[in-house]
């Protein structure tokens, strides 16, 4: 089992409504998602809003991370940055911090093909002794890992994982297929958190789901019953998830960052996970219809009573 | 007159063989080109790598181009970064440094809505006190700022022109237009290096031009020709460059990056402006029979000899 | 049960070596289908090169594929034009030619947003007696159908059912769920043909696999296998079938249109289902190597010996 | 001089209000193009809303274009359809009816690849006596002609001119200076209505405004600035027929072909040149503020007293 195996939330950042950290709150989201049975726990992800953190505010929610899990979970931290130069000193300093391992996208504002890319990442994992998991994520970098690309960094022990947020299935499934015939070097995460029954069964190892953040136990339980091969199971539990899955298309007409991370962090503030659903400037968090909506499908699925 | 009027390349980042920053090189470029004539200097952009070069290089190219240029004419420096965070952290450095205003793009990695992006301005004009000029570059940020945002930041005061690298030149003329209604808040200056003498007869006050680094006096030619009315000397000194140009064509299927930056880095160094052609990692500059066939259109145009 | 339950394959659409339809290859094909098991039959689809087909040519197939299949299947024809007024043409002439539905794009060339394009299926549905599906192929036509508009068409007994190619897997099980909701007044069938098992057990009515031209016992027995809720079994001829799937992978740098179909066509060719890989111009079939590269998957899948 | 040098309207299908066409203002429009000295007609471009007629209908107004037309100026007509096969018969078409030229763009639901494209242009070439033009339009047929395959064609002698609606234009300087290079095998005529200033200072032999339906005069008038060298009065026309084209931006929230051409309908109808301004379904017209804040820019720039 890697460090990548069953169910790593990428956690929300709380923040106090000034827009500072609210470390406490860190706290407390942690204790509610081992409490849930997470496998692993996955900071400075897109959830996490790594985007709107200075470094050293990046590394204030490392070390509590790392500190408040206390080595009762794997700790990934995510490194985006605009180039290898650039995110080798983001993964340094996880590593100083104590991170598992470091999760590392393709480039960002940086325009380049799959061999430099490919290059990207053997950089990186030149520059620290922790993993490096690579995440596919081509709604933010605006470029897709390709499978060959992703087996072959596996083979050269350059990457031990793979976080797909690409939305595209056809190619997890054949990347599973080759990973296989590869003598499996990658461990095969899926971000597709409405899908996990389906990745499950076509041989995923794992679910990074920013949902999780709200129900940890409901993923818990899906990732269980897919593991025993209970399908019907996994399918009903899927669709009780895809169902609270809804509070994230509650805010229409906001930003690609605003809505769902939005409705996390309300649904989160409404169970009293995290003390304020406040967001980083530019963005604004729900307004109260929205939040009523997102409270009334809490209730619906059972969490808010 | 405003800092962005007139020519102001994004000046390259030479870099020594083994990728660390030659300043040597750096003082070669910048006294070639004030001596070819231009209005001011953009360091840190697109052309200058930014995205490959670590906080500590970026500052250390500002503080060499600020001193090298000594005065003679405004430096104003790139600071892009995830967002608004982020960026005035960079900012603020590009201020202790000595520049003379900071060029911002959209956030890259986030997902934000014009309302957004219109606050992520706000916040850094707020936090600095030189002024903003905003950089227009959708295929790196994946946003195109609309045209009525950019005149009510102008109309604000937020910022005092704008870089338009969008290839969008209906946009362009309608930016010109309604800056114009609005009594002209904004200095619009064109990244369209191979459209100057169009830009300027529909009312540009300025250009960017990468190629510049190559052809400073080219370019200062063309401006001043436009300057005084003369389009058909404006249209054959842009045609020369156009035919110039075609050097960012040469590298064929290389990466966005790797290509036409490699191709002025390669003409750079045969025309001795800059030591090595080299190219930050993981990205490689151009083979010898490419560097051969840059050089055949630098003797072309009259450049090499 | 409706017309689209099941395994309807989009069937190919046969040449001879001079691009003149071949008719008894088309039947040929159509005993292979209907001997594995399939459901029902989908003329004029994309995998049916439909784009390439005139008029007259459309018509002979349809007609060829209805007496054929003589009603031991559904017969559904595809209608793909620019614009409603254009779609009616082709549905008007399907319906007379015995077409049991029409499968119906968005607009393509067109540019219209998400009101128009409901109104295009209403005028689409009332100049027909036959049943309307939606087909949503985002790739092709360049909009993605909204999951409320295609519910909201299903109420109003626009649309009976959808082919999703869309890939969107989100959005194909939030539209499962929406249809429940809204008592099932949609048959849903998705054309994601490596997804099959997955998409069964989230609830899909059927598929459309363009690779059930050359394995249409597989999907049959896959598709039984999942009625039956054996989802291990399923998923096992999924895997199978999927790694048949990389016949379309086979064909490198090829158009987006002359690999796939022609991987497909090869297929059938190789088994003996129709006498000519040929292609519609201005596309050309497989070369030599890539057909034995076809060839060597048939035989590992144990269709070919 | 070829067909395509000089002002080329790509000319409105007016309809009467039950969505029939109306051939009277087909007339009027003709004459009002005409008078205005314009140098060709184009019909059934995009601006005639080519995609919504049935065959019938395309037939009827190239007839009724050539017969009013009688020989003062040539009549390019357009014949986009989904691939060769299918423009061939609309170009034979339009041959029979008297076209001077046809207009093919690049195949439409169909994904080729580029050098499938210069076959589709070869095929249509050899399949019809009269000349072809390449229309570059990828906001509709979703694929950029590069600069060589079009050259290569003019080389050839399939096509003898390009429409260039790309918005690309770097790619358009570098096909001006590749077509000279290459003996000037092309015509090459924008359809940047409101750049044609800078575009005929660059060396653009026409342009096909659509715009050039509510004021050919003011092209006709921009065009003979240009051709005498007057740049200062050319620039001064376009800024004007610029602030004209901002009817195109009235309409807010609507698709890319209702909001345009329905402002240029809108425009027309209220000038008296068509009766209505009906559009075809599914789209609507503009409503009675937008009209209103039509007319009041028409107006503002003389046209309407």
């Amino acid at each position: 089992m890697s460090i990548l195996n069953g169910i790593i939330p990428p956690i929300l950042t709380p923040l106090n409504p000034d827009g500072s950290l609210d470390l406490d709150s860190l706290d407390n989201l942690i204790e509610h998602l081992i409490a849930g049975g997470v496998h692993g726990l996955f900071a400075l992800g897109s959830s996490g809003q790594v985007a709107y953190l200075t470094d050293a505010e990046r590394d204030a929610v490392t070390a509590r991370v790392v500190a408040t899990a206390a080595g009762r979970v794997p700790v990934v931290v995510g490194t985006p940055d605009m180039s290898a130069a650039r995110v080798i000193e983001q993964a340094k300093r996880a590593e100083e911090l104590g991170a598992s391992a470091v999760v590392v996208t393709a480039p960002v504002y940086s325009l380049n093909d799959a061999a430099e890319i490919a290059e990207h990442f053997r950089m990186v994992a030149a520059a620290v002794s922790i993993p490096v998991i690579a995440y596919d994520v081509p709604v933010r970098v605006h470029a897709k890992l390709p499978v060959d690309l992703l087996v072959q960094l596996g083979q050269e022990g350059v990457i031990i994982g793979v976080k797909d947020s690409s939305g595209d299935d056809v190619a997890f499934r054949r990347l599973v297929a080759a990973n296989r015939a590869a003598g499996s070097p990658l461990t095969l995460s899926t971000g597709h958190e409405v899908m996990v029954d389906g990745m499950a069964l076509l041989g995923a190892d794992g679910c990074v789901p920013g949902l999780g953040n709200v129900d940890p136990a409901g993923y818990a339980r899906l990732w269980d019953a897919a593991q025993r091969g209970d399908w019907d199971a996994a399918r009903a539990e899927q669709d009780r998830l895809a169902r609270l899955f809804e509070i994230a298309f509650v805010p229409q007409g906001r930003s690609g960052d605003a809505g769902g991370i939005g409705a996390f962090k309300a649904a989160a503030a409404s169970l009293g996970i995290i003390a304020s659903p406040a967001m980083p400037a530019p963005m604004q968090g729900l307004d109260d219809a929205d939040t009523e909506r997102v409270n009334a499908i809490l209730t619906e699925v059972g969490l808010l009573t």
